[in-house]
Formats: structure tokens, sequence, C-alpha cells
């Protein structure tokens, strides 16, 4: 366990502001991110960690102060990766300089739909933008350059935080030497947009959203918040984990569904996991980070949908891919196609597959699986072996 | 193409009601029916067909009359098995007199929650039953009496029509000499569970839904019952379909999705496909049935979760399993252990599997796929080959 403390940095301001893709401007922005261990005087041994879809900066440690609000309040205080970050660990702490940052867009202290728009004194809500991938990864690139680090020893990430990896890795090619995407792809397939689509459906067409403008209102998107968790939550755990978990659940009278008699355990074990998401996240924070997997597509967007081609800047990096056996969120045969891209560029790249009955979780759940690969592959990096 | 017309038969009435499995009772009750051919006089050359989650009696045949009503209006007129159902194809009616009956709870002219409770004066709502697949069963029990049919020559259906043959195989064993059920399986399934309840979450949380009670209100809870149709529709087409059918897409302007703006022609197609199933169907019946699915565990309710013992009162039945290849809603593995439970039991039984790209609707696209089979098993049947 290490201890760990949330910083902030103002990337922009008012005046000089953020230029999404899109040409939209936002100012100013401040990103919340946290550092665990030391970097070193060359400034060479950074790893740079994106969290998932619904995660943040704080990945290891307790937080002991907290960037403040409800929502922090509310969530986990141990870190998502703490057993992966530590002296020893796979991000080895006493080597290595480890850096994660809250997404742009997201509700964990960097600037979301629920800051306060500098021209209406009031939250953005609707009017916040939509960022892309390659957004949240330039907000984070502006970190870096204020610590002074211009390439990294190694970036990684799961799912979600997969993509921003292979977007920093392509766009960036020579600001990182060692790329690990975890159970991630190239873009959101037919079947991700299918259920992603359903969750912004679920959120957008919940009474209580009005289009995004319900801070302050005294309602908040609950239902098709809680609607979205489920909807995805089935995607992240393999499907016999979530039978033995639903077989440890008991009935519980419910507040909600009225009309509707709640008889099944997979039903009130699914409805705990979507209620108990709602007390730690933002819908509109959620739209945003959703969208910006949704919008995902690598190849489409750098090299006319070539997946070859797409990924050519990167002949310089080694790469290990990460499969896991039993995902059924991004399925081994995205992380096959990224290898395969990649042997055709002729790029250093191992690829492993993760035995696990988890599911797509396990990326979350079972670092005994990761940690030799990641910490071999650092060490080396580093020149320790 | 055969001219078909709806018949209705009142099974229960307001002194004499029927007796749900749960003990509710509920009276009057219509059952909406179309025949075609013509039955025999030993009253032998009977086929019962189910129709599935969202289906009507209307299979076959352009409706000349229909039974009244809005959503009956708005639906298509021209029978859902219409390919299978005539003269010299699958159930042919040269030869063979086929019967399909609206569930119970429908809405397409059997008693559902739309219909008048006698106690209020009003429509039943929330108040309506949920029934079972049994009970769906039993109300079309009381058709064949009717009829005067004893044993029927064949009865089949798919997915959830499916369901319906298979209970009626079980529990009136001495009513049905061949049963057929197409891509189906003995119980809902975790997955099954999880998208069912997603599906009713979705509709019963719609504010415009008000615990069932929006007859009258001059607001539908479309909202919902557009996203319940999005999450079913993916299983029911293959991925391939769904991005072949996406690519041909334009993306619309909606009126809905305030706040989020509508980029992908999977977004817009889904969202096609949802809208247009509200001008159709009513929400409370999709509850009825999609619950009835839901409970749905044959093995458990008649044998403390042993398939074999659940099925084997089968013994003198000859059974036909079919399977689609790219099945995903009812996977083959499902219905796998239909087969090997018949075979436990020494039943008399073909499992076939269909190569199809459709996924689970080849069984209402393709019937050049099951033609055969069923063709040649019902005249075999009736001792004509």
């Amino acid at each position: 366990m290490t201890a760990s403390k949330t910083r902030f940095l103002e990337i922009a301001t008012r005046e000089d502001p953020f230029v999404l893709h899109n040409g939209e401007r936002i100012g100013p922005v401040t990103i919340a991110y946290e550092t665990w261990g030391e970097l070193n005087e060359k400034r060479d041994n950074a790893v740079l960690l994106f969290h998932a879809l619904t995660g943040s900066h704080h990945a290891a440690g307790y937080d002991e102060v907290g960037p403040g609000g409800d929502l922090w309040e509310k969530s986990q205080h141990l870190g998502w990766w703490d057993e992966f970050i530590g002296p020893g660990k796979a991000l080895d702490t006493d080597r290595f300089f480890v850096v994660c940052c809250n997404y742009l867009g997201a509700c964990y202290g960097s600037t979301g739909p629920a800051s306060t728009n500098p021209e209406t004194g009031k939250p953005y809500g609707r009017s916040f933008p939509y960022p892309t991938v390659s957004d949240i990864v330039d907000t984070q690139i502006r970190v870096l350059d204020h610590l002074g680090i211009d390439r990294l020893l190694a970036t990684t990430g799961g799912s979600v935080g997969g993509l921003c990896v292979m977007d920093l890795a392509v766009r960036y090619p020579d600001r990182v030497r060692t790329v690990i995407p975890i159970a991630s792809g190239l873009r959101a397939t037919v079947l991700a947009k299918a259920l992603n689509f359903e969750q912004i459906f679920a959120i957008a067409e919940d009474a209580s959203f009005r289009g995004g403008d319900y801070y302050g209102t005294g309602e908040e998107p609950w239902r098709g918040l809680a609607l979205a968790r489920m909807i995805s939550h089935k995607t992240f755990i393999s499907l016999d984990v979530l039978e033995r978990r639903a077989r440890d659940v008991i009935i519980q009278p419910t507040d909600v569904l009225s009309g509707y008699l709640l008889e099944h355990t997979v039903e009130s074990y699914l409805l705990h996991q979507g209620k108990k998401f709602t007390r730690r996240f933002d819908a509109n924070a959620y739209l945003r980070i959703i969208n910006a997997w949704q919008a995902f597509d690598l190849p489409r967007d750098l090299a006319g949908g070539d997946a070859v081609a797409a990924l050519s800047p990167c002949k310089d990096q080694e790469w290990i891919v990460f499969s896991i056996s039993t995902d059924g969120c991004f399925f081994t045969r995205e992380q096959e196609e990224i290898v395969e891209a990649l042997k055709a560029n002729d790029v250093a790249c191992q690829y492993v597959t993760m035995h696990s009955d988890k599911g797509h979780d396990a990326f979350l759940l079972e670092p005994a699986l990761f940690t030799p690969h990641i910490y071999f592959a650092l060490r080396k990096a580093a020149g320790a072996i």
C-alpha cells in the first residue's frame, strides 16, 4: 500500500483554452492526477497508466485527502490497481515513476460536465464538449510536459484505458518506448457500438436527464445510469461469475420497478450493481467517456480503415498485447488484429493470453496473472535485465 | 398466400374464470386464433403453431378484417410464417389443419393488459396478471378442446414459441405426437435473464409507464419499449447482419436524444428498429410475455432441476430439435441439452443444425432451410410416407 495524494494541474486557461480535435475550445481545464515513486534525474523512468471507463487517477494506495466532491467521497478510497503499483509489484515504485490522470470530461477531479462554465457561472451540463480519446490523451501529454517527461518508459492500461495507450503510441510515437494495451481493441466493434448506444439512450432518455442540465434540479437521471451499468456490467464479468454471484444474492424488496415483482436473483444482483454505481458516478461524465469509446476507430481516423498503416508509426516501440481468454467486452480476436498489424509493421511485439474464468475484469482482479510479464518487461526496458 | 380470418373464443367467463398456476383468477378470457386448412374427420391432422415473443396468431396470409385496434392496424398484415404455411409448404394446408393462437397477456386480440377489467370498467393495466408459459399453453389447450382436437399431429414454434412447444409436450404428453421446438431452450439462461431484466427495467422505469397504468393518460412508455427492442434486436440477428444493414442506413435527425448527437449508422439503425416496434406493440403486454420467458425453467419447475427427469413424460413422442448455427439468442448448447435429455429418455429424436448467416431470426427468414425436414416429418407422422 502506497500513500498517495491527488494533484491538480491547470493545462489550459480561459484566455488560452484547450482546443479539441473538432475545433471546440474549453478553458480553464484542470487535470487531476496522482504519481507514485520518484522521477529519476534522466527523467526516463516514467510509466503513464490510463484508467478504464469509470475509473479515476487514484490507482493505488488509500487516498488521504481526496479531490473533494460528493462522488469522490462515496467512492472506494483504495486505488483500483493497488496490487499492481508499489515496491516489487508490476509497476515497481522502487524503480519507476508512475503517473495516472483522470480523463477530461470525467467526474473525479478533472474538468468535466459538472465543472463551472466561466461563461455562465453555472455547471456546463449539456454544453460540455464530447472529447475524443485523442483529446483525452492530449490533455495527459500536457501533464507529461509539465513533469518534464519527454519519453515514457512505458504506457499501459486496460479496456478503454487501452484505447488511450494505443492512441498515444500512434500519435506520439517518439514519446513512449514500451506499449502495453490490456484487453482492448483498435476500434469500437459493432457489438460495442450497440451496447454503448443502449446505454447512451438509457441515460439521455431518462426523464430526469433534461438534456444534461439536471444539476441543481434536485433530481438525477439515476435510473438511466443504473440501467447503463447493468447493460455494461454483464460484459465485464464472465457469465459463470454472474451466475455464481447471483446465487448468493437474496432478493431484496426494491423501491423501484413499480408494477413488476423482482423474482430472480440475477435481477436482484444486477439491480444492486446498477444502483451502487449511481452513487459514485455522474451521468453526464459517463456519456462523455462512453462516447469517446463509441467514436474510437484508429484505422478509420488515421489510415482510411487500414490497421497496418495506422500502426506504422510504432516501428521503434516494443509492444506487449494482453488478451483475457473469457473476455466478453473486448474479444480476443480484437487483440489478434492488433498483433497482426504490428507484425506486418515489424514492430517488436509479444502477444500473451491470460486464461482466467473472471472475464474482462480479470485485468483488475488478477494481478498475479499480469505481474510477471509487466515486471520483467519494464526492467528489461530500463536496462536492468 | 392463404386467405385467413381471426376467430375469437371465450375460454373463460367472469363467473367461471381462468385460474392461473399461481392461483390468480381472470375472467372473461378471450383467445384470438386463426386456422388454415381443414380438420379431417378423424380430427388427427392438426398442427398447433406457437408464435414468438412479439408475434401474433396471424401467421399466414393477408388478414382481411383484423381483430381491430390500433396496434393491429399498424402492424404488418402479411402473416409472420406465410412462407411456411400453405399448399406444398412446410405446414402443408392441403393435408394438415394449422392452428395458431395469440398469447394470453398479449396485444393482438387475446385478453391482455389493455382489455377491460370487469371489476372497474377500465383497462387492467398494472392489475393484469403475469401469466407463465404454462398458463399460456393452458389457454390454448382450451382452444384445442373447443375444436375437438384430442391429439395434435404436431406442435412447433421458434424462440419463445419453442418454450410453449416443450411445455405442452411435457405437461400434456398424450396430446401431441410430433414435437418440433426451433431455436429454443429448456430454461432462461443467465444471459437471457440479464438481457430480459434490462428490458423490464427500461420499460418499468420509464416515467410514462406509471406502474402500468398509462392507458388514457395520453402518454405511453415508448422510450422504454424502444430501448427494450434495441436490447433484444441485437440478439435476433447476427452481428454481421447488423453491420451490413447499418452500412446502408443514413443517419437521420432525431426527435429524441436531446444532448446527444447521433453519429453512427449502428445507432441510427437500432433507433429506427426500436421506434418502429413501439408502433405495433404495447408495453404492458411486452412485460407480460417477456416475464413468462424470464420465469421459464422446465427442469426446475417439473423435476427439481433435472432435465432428464423433466422430459421423461415424452417417451411416446417423436421430436425434431432445430438449432441455428449463428443463433445469439438461444444458443446451440441449449438445444444440445434438450437432445441429451431426450436421448437419456430414449425418445425418438432428430437433431438438426441449420447453417445460416442470419442469426436467430433465420427461423423466420429462411423457410428453405426448415421446410424439407418439417414437410417430410409431418407426412411421415400422418402415415403418408
